[in-house]
């Protein structure tokens, strides 16, 4: 039994540096509110607003580090809210994604891309990886069971010895799976 | 193939002819703004604002016509926002479900139990259901393709001949499977 945990990814935005000084001022660093299940990675104790055409969420979640790009994470809920409609991708790949206004305590900013639905994906350590024979970019039918249980296809594996075993769903999907963070799932094929 | 066309239910709220009265007025009539797709079943062109522990929703549509008892119908991310904790129940089942107060035009009610996540469900019209064998009450294996493709287990087959084709699913599992009203599923056992 190939069992993965599962975490539940809310809206979040991870941000540049640039995008950092320019919402919080010049040299400004984030401060780790908590450390999350992939290495190096944390939630930040500072929140942005984000505002679209049809919506705004006052307090999305910054993840940092800081990245070589601002890339905003919402579920299709959220996208409807805002008013966008932002294609399913992997993280990094925003080429051709909506944009949307951006407000922090210092100032504001306005990116031209950058507003994802985040692809299910499970991380794997290069030894899990091994142990189950899957290779990265392989991609995955995975079971969440219970009374809303759900079989999700076409789930990428992201395979690296900086990674630790986690099946990232946002909250649409784990919604519908009647899923929570920590809950199990089950690797079918 | 067993194909079924899709129908995504919003968040909603099905009145008994008392909470009609309290919230319009003695003796008001629902107006009909759309008709559903299961025959005698219609949007009201009224809404009511609900109002949870933690969160409310303004406008939430009434469907008509009245019936035996008041039920409102939220996803679990609508949950979270109200601050409930709702099972997921067939229409109808609504004892031991949490409550919540409704504010009308012309009154206000604090309806002590009725509100549910709806079960995901197919309503098929006899004629269909003994075209594919398919009995009241079976629980059906349902696939959503597309790039988010999703298999759902355990979907409650409803069958009557006043029913028409339709498989109804709430805003979090359609998002999830990044499918809207009238994209097709099929019906794999």
């Amino acid at each position: 039994m190939k069992q993965v945990p599962i975490g539940v990814s809310a809206r979040h935005i991870h941000l540049s540096e640039e995008h950092i000084e320019l919402l919080f001022g010049k040299g400004y660093q984030l401060k780790v509110l908590k450390d999350l299940s992939q290495p190096g990675q944390y939630a930040a104790e500072e929140t942005v607003a984000v505002v679209g055409p049809k919506g705004k969420f006052e307090k999305v979640r910054i993840l940092g580090p800081a990245r070589g790009g601002t890339q905003l994470e919402v579920s299709r809920t959220d996208a409807f809210s805002l008013g966008l409609n932002p294609p399913v991708r992997e993280s990094g790949n925003t080429d051709g994604t909506p944009g949307i206004q951006l407000i922090g305590p210092a100032g504001e900013v306005t990116i031209p891309q950058g507003v994802i639905i985040a692809a299910r994906h499970i991380h794997f350590h290069t030894d899990d990886a091994a142990k189950w024979g899957i290779i990265d970019k392989q991609l995955l039918t995975v079971k969440i069971e219970g009374e809303r249980s759900l079989i999700f296809e076409q789930v990428l594996a992201r395979v690296s010895d900086q990674y630790s075993l986690d099946m990232h769903i946002d909250t649409d999907e784990a919604n519908a799976a009647g899923a929570k963070t920590g809950d199990i799932a089950l690797i079918l094929s």
